[in-house]
């Protein structure tokens, strides 16, 4: 039953995200011991005008 | 008061999401008996690639 | 595949949520077509410290 | 480790965007005593197709 | 219409989390151009066990 | 800078939420290719009253 949302920078490809999903969803079977169908997981990708760290927009980050 | 965010996989109509807003707000107007203007509802709409139930990926989902 | 958020001010009975969650799911089965199965909720409460309009703490409105 | 998130319509310039985050920013410094750089802001924009008030989609909100 | 979500440790004052609503808002208000009343803030506090930086809980941090 | 919200029932020890931490940021790391600080986990724990499937409340599953 544990509900997962993971926001992340866009830009992933398919194939990061597949991986992505498999591996958390193991953590969270062996963590939690829970069967793997019970785990579901939303991936909310951002663009880097839409995360900022200290006040700065990612998009503006030359550090 | 009450502030709705709803999950959903891409792919509805604005006519489908205007159903589905009503009636949704419907339902919360009854059953905690709040003003329908009270009721806000934010629609997330998630595409295939970023759902995933056991580890597998909504687009890859051949079941 | 479904999932909902409903953020409420504290002091629901268990009956109202119960009642809630019935309706909530019957609406949104009906408007998307989907199972009842399918659709999972999380209800959570907000203290009348925790939530604010316009400036002002739910705790601190006179109106 | 303030993390915030922000859901608004869009249609905001990168300019507001990054207003927006610098001013919340401060204001989260100045209240909670925090370091400017444990502040995390995402932005989450809704389509007018994506938000309603009272059962009613922005995109039909003719008031 | 924007609605914020923050999530904070434990452990703020009534005081406190006044001060950060009336700040935020007007931090939103000025940077968005919108009305006070439709600013909604929920605060979402976390326990020490329920946040984690690098894999370490808040409670476990020596640092 | 992924952001992790991980909703499960309550009723896990301390134990388990560092396990589980450890784990689901390790597989963050190796999917993504981040650093292990940039990891942020929030994890919120709901009541039986406070979570629903097919509009059944999980503290009157009987299954």
């Amino acid at each position: 039953m544990p509900i997962i949302q993971i926001n992340l920078l866009e830009g992933r490809t398919t194939e990061q995200k597949r991986k992505l999903v498999v591996n958390v969803t193991e953590a969270v079977v062996k963590s939690l011991d829970v069967k793997p169908d019970s785990v579901r997981i939303i991936l909310q990708e951002m663009t880097k005008q839409d995360y900022a760290i200290g006040g700065v927009l990612a998009v503006d980050n030359k550090g």
